[in-house]
């Protein structure tokens, strides 16, 4: 059975270039970095390499990514991080209510040590307004954190209004974007974002899962998280783990251009609208202007969890919700204001450069079985 | 040239199995295990059958096993984790002054947030004696912290003392092992040891470097130090790095039976020991009942980066110190009060078992010519 994978928010497939990286690193260049020896000196090229393709992916200089062992702790480490270091000139944090939980139970952690935590309200397509940022950052705000991409339902976040809201309140705030989601999808520039701190996560773009990056602009302090041997500049101590570094690097060289891959989604997520939207009962919830790699969408009122598994022995992967919220209703959707059948019977659909049309074609015919045995008809 | 690799307490190769593992599920079973599919399912499973295994290498429970990226991690979960969660029970920590520098660098972040800190100095065998602890250990302290083997001189210390005296004091304490050197080649029994607490690391038994665990006895709350998406129980949230997970697994399984492989590597340790000590100035710092594993010794005076770098252009790898004190003069020996020129004459030699006869013979025939060649003679 042919499989099709449309859980790519979830996890990606490893790519052949980074598989093979990470093969040779393991078995070959196997040093440790901070060893003096050539063995050692090896494995530190390794690296170099990788954090040279990460800066330049983000247009950042080598010596502002801090690898990580994954989004979750490239967020905790930048909240924590700028939180304790800024704690003296200010209490105040703002986010918004559909960050990833990493993100979101790491601000209610801090609320917990004193801080005040805002979490703006997203409209009903999954958006923050420029203004919310105007109206809730002031002059004692020393955080404020926002996803550029959201991982449920794609909608694309308005980063520039929360810096431009930093620099009218004169706030001694960093601001830290969330690009988990976006990273090798849309052209990120945190310099010109006005970003301090960007977190990325190597298993959205076909990197092994374990592996991450944290941004931190050139100047920024942020406290430690962990102690330890001083690996990366003291900010995320413990042996690097130097195959899945490399496999990032490999994994972010095989990226495609991504305008012209944005292209590439376009079409592919145009065309699952368009034959979606002929079936009785299916609405998006994706906003129309989202990020084409994700298409959130509400079928017929079945559960999602029941569908899914109706999908998934067709050997078709999809998700409900995120993978992180386990089954739990979304509290995204939910601040956006759906109803509750609506949040219940909701599925994302999340893209990579590997799908195709021919899935897609597969997936509609698959999800009108679907809908056709699993939807309750009245008697 | 064939390289000789004795550095293996810096880090190892991995071995095939594990390598073959991490392949494996990189680019089939690559799913997500939090997601809800098929994909997802197969992922949990690798890592359940991860956790099987070194919870069996424990004698422990698989839900006594968390998943971290190695021995840092673990250990900073574990201090952080204990100290906080106990902090209203007392204020005083137990450790050595030769721990690794990932616990050593968390108690003293311990110590600056108003805990106290105790750190019992070694004799110069690099051992500390069952009555330090005793001495040490009062009814307000909550934490006691010693590492089972001494990453630099391979000394063996007296846990079960350790947990003597939290016995005898009657204190509130958590007994954390890292047993990072330790693991894979001593047999571990946390239960018995009356551990609370052990950290190891996949990296030094040839899984990748990346992945660790850490023990948690059944039962014992400790706070996590990071927040997300709830997996590992809370404790280390952020998806799971399946693949070195299950190469961590497969590193395990393929583990020698460890009394047979500590036989053979008393007989690689005791031919060099041999044949060392017949060369004029080479002295042991590892005391006679040291970890096999590891032999640290001080030769004729030359500095150790000068002899490293000897050998190194010669294919043999070494250190000097640990790889994460990376040229600093070594704290450890230091303690054990060796004198300067022998401090920084140190060379650690550390042994896996792929290591042979064949290359201990090639190696002190380089140590030979290495003191030949470096050494300044008298005009």
């Amino acid at each position: 059975m042919a499989e099709i994978y449309f859980d790519n928010s979830s996890t990606t497939r490893v790519c052949r270039e980074a598989a093979e990286k990470v093969m040779e690193v393991m078995t070959e260049e196997y040093g440790n970095p901070s060893s003096l020896h050539t063995k050692g000196f090896r494995a530190e090229q390794e690296m170099s390499a990788a954090r040279e393709s990460v800066a330049q992916a983000l247009g950042a200089e080598p010596g502002e990514i801090t690898f990580t062992s994954g989004g979750t702790e490239s967020n905790n480490i930048a909240l924590f991080g700028a939180a304790r270091a800024r704690r003296k000139r200010g209490r105040r944090i703002v986010t918004t209510a559909i960050e990833h939980p990493s993100v979101l139970n790491t601000v209610a952690r801090l609320e917990q040590e004193g801080f005040e935590v805002i979490r703006l309200q997203p409209d009903c397509a999954g958006k923050i307004a420029p203004e919310q940022f105007r109206e809730a950052v002031t002059p004692d705000t020393i955080l404020v954190s926002v996803m550029r991409v959201n991982n449920e339902v794609g909608s694309i976040q308005p980063v520039e209004a929360a810096a431009d809201a930093i620099e009218a309140a004169k706030a001694p705030a960093l601001l830290h974007v969330d690009a988990v989601q976006a990273f090798g999808k849309l052209r990120l520039r945190p310099r010109r974002m006005r970003a301090d701190l960007m977190s990325v996560s190597g298993h959205k773009i076909h990197a092994p899962k374990g592996v991450g990056a944290l941004y931190i602009r050139s100047g920024v302090h942020i406290e430690p998280l962990t102690y330890g041997g001083g690996q990366e500049r003291d900010m995320r101590p413990g042996t690097e783990s130097v195959p899945l570094i490399a496999g990032l690097g490999a994994a972010v060289r095989a990226l495609p251009e991504p305008e012209a891959e944005l292209a590439r989604m376009r079409e592919l997520n145009g065309f699952l609208r368009r034959e979606l939207s002929k079936i009785p009962g299916v609405c998006f919830n994706s906003p129309d202007d989202a990020l084409p790699y994700i298409l959130n969408l509400s079928a017929g009122g079945v559960r999602a969890e029941t569908m899914l598994h109706f999908l998934s022995e067709k050997g078709i992967y999809v998700s409900s919700g995120s993978a992180c919220s386990k089954g739990r209703e979304s509290y995204v959707l939910r601040a956006m204001g759906l109803p509750k059948d609506r949040i219940g019977s909701a599925l994302r659909l999340s893209f990579s450069r590997f799908n195709t049309k021919e899935e897609a074609e597969t997936f509609v015919r698959a999800l009108k079985n679907g809908l056709a045995s699993l939807v309750k008809r009245p008697f």
